[in-house]
């Protein structure tokens, strides 16, 4: 791909602190349920497996809410476990009860099977979709790819599904910890191939989502999501080929300081850390992304932009008084019922309020 | 009631942290499904409410896992929500989906109308349960009573029960923190008089479940549910009438300095905190109660005994080397599909790990 720097670059100057004239902004789930034109192509692929692997679908998806906010970033449209999938788990959904597996991992021959797949054959899909958006975006902002953490991998891969306690990864790692490392070695070692093919297709930065490393005891978390966390961070190249890495962890808070010496150039936190705590305790090692509370977005518009600017303040006031190294988002994904509107209100408060 | 101390004192000495033999355990939720015993009498009593509701069922439910396990300490058996049950929002209960108000608070109105209920008249039952425990334990262990936080009961009260992102009670809070504060300030007065009845009853402990405090932002955290935590600490009464009170918070890990400094004897905390680190942060201003994560009973006897035993030591470390001021439990209550012989294994490690 062209190294030309996109058009607006905002984003990618602010993963690596550098000044911006704006705090650059993109939201989690911002290509989604919540727009009409995401329903209408949806119910047209038909299933939301079909669009994710469909490149053009996915390309159309991802560009929806560029077209209607100016947002910093786009984020290709895909799912975090699209790596077990390629493993053969077999993805599926079933309306309002999220994503399941049609063989989970239970056994030591299960997980021995386990291998990381073939990024042309089995993620081609995935690749195919970075590039038709590359194309499509013409440079404008910068594109983010992304993959699920490997203990969020394994979650789903051992619970079959979602979880309310995660009683049974737990149980494995509890049980028999050198056979969670198992699984997690090469998970890890798949998602490190995924991240850095959907680099070489085009992807300008990465994003991991450690979606529940944040259910474990801290000794736990250090020791099956943080190393492998580290792990990815340590393994995807170096210097000019380089794309800036962020790792996002709902319930991080207690760990920035271990995140933001992973070797990752960004951390995304939840909204249960203030903004000025996290820069102080990073102290200007990593960019920071977030946070404001999701649920923000059902408040009145005033309610959001006087929310917006009280996390814009509290990270110049932790950052020494700059807002250079902040990526402004959301603690956590949207949700289907929120409103375009509001969201118009959130990034224009963003733009208006970080102006220099 | 007899000042007479308890037969076995170690869970109320160790929340004056003072010397104990072994370091008390209690579970929350001991009382509950897990137990055949338990099934039986719900099944007898026809409704989970039928059976909280009548002292002589509460009772005997209450007693039930002392029967089996060692444990340090009863803790009334009751609901989080009796309060504004009390209040006159109809509390029910769906099978499967847990607590709902057959009349949630919705308006201006509906929160002018709310008054502190008449113990005497409208929460007779849990002080009678009280007293009925209290003759029943004949001084064997203590008693703890208990509330649900202003905050949590607030998200009840708003969202009419359980909630996934407690859309409705954030958005008031953001839109009209007057009104927010008007609910929690009657909620709060109601709850201290109730912890207050319950201690005039026999109770010789108090705890306030804050279970939804840790999904709120620092700065929400503070206005919403830790200054209410903190009048009611203020509120109780002190000296040789008091009864020690625990704060217990799920997601409270970033806030345990400010919670040892409310006046409260006890800490509560969850699993994802290191109990060291909690030592250190609050420096001996508060007992700790807590925290194995309870999934952790889904594993083996085996692992169950290792990772109290990482507790405990984890603890002490934190504690200048001693287990004073300890009070072990889980990190949140447990679950009906845990093994009442895991409790057994859990309960014999504090007790032999932690003696002297």
């Amino acid at each position: 791909m062209t190294a030309t720097p996109p058009k607006n670059d905002r984003f990618l100057r602010a993963l690596r602190r550098e000044p911006v004239d704006r705090t650059p902004v993109w939201l989690m789930r911002q290509a989604g349920r919540y727009l009409p034109e995401y329903r209408a192509t949806r119910a047209a692929a038909g299933s939301f497996l079909g669009m994710a692997k469909n490149p053009e679908l996915a390309c159309e998806v991802t560009l929806q809410p560029l077209r209607r906010f100016p947002l910093d970033a786009a984020i290709l449209f895909s799912d975090i476990l699209t790596v077990p999938d390629a493993m053969g788990l077999g993805l599926y959904f079933v309306e309002g009860e999220g994503p399941k597996f049609e063989r989970p991992v239970r056994t030591h021959e299960d997980i021995a099977k386990l291998a990381v797949p073939d990024m042309d054959r089995d993620l081609r899909y995935v690749t195919d979709a970075v590039r038709t958006i590359r194309r499509e975006l013409d440079n404008a902002v910068p594109l983010i790819g992304f993959s699920g953490s490997p203990w969020t991998l394994a979650c789903y891969m051992i619970e079959g599904g979602g979880s309310e306690n995660f009683s049974k990864v737990k149980a494995l790692a509890l049980n028999d910890p050198a056979a969670m490392h198992k699984l997690l070695d090469v998970v890890s070692d798949a998602v490190i191939a995924y991240l850095d093919a959907q680099r070489q297709a085009g992807a300008q930065a990465l994003q991991v989502f450690d979606t529940w490393g944040g259910v474990l005891s801290p000794s736990m978390y250090r020791e099956f999501s943080l190393r492998y966390l580290k792990k990815i961070a340590q393994a995807l190249p170096r210097g000019a080929e380089k794309a800036p890495l962020i790792l996002f962890g709902k319930g991080n808070g207690a760990y920035l300081e271990e995140l933001a010496d992973t070797g990752a150039e960004g951390v995304g936190i939840d909204w249960t850390v203030g903004l000025g705590d996290a820069a102080r305790r990073t102290g200007g090692k990593v960019a920071l992304q977030g946070n404001l509370d999701p649920v923000t977005l059902y408040a009145q518009p005033e309610a959001i932009r006087r929310e917006v600017g009280r996390a814009l303040d509290d990270y110049a006031q932790g950052n020494g008084g700059s807002r250079e190294g902040h990526v402004f988002n959301l603690g956590h994904g949207m949700s289907p019922d929120m409103s375009p509107d509001h969201v118009a209100a959130l990034v224009a408060a963003v733009h208006e309020l970080s102006a220099r």
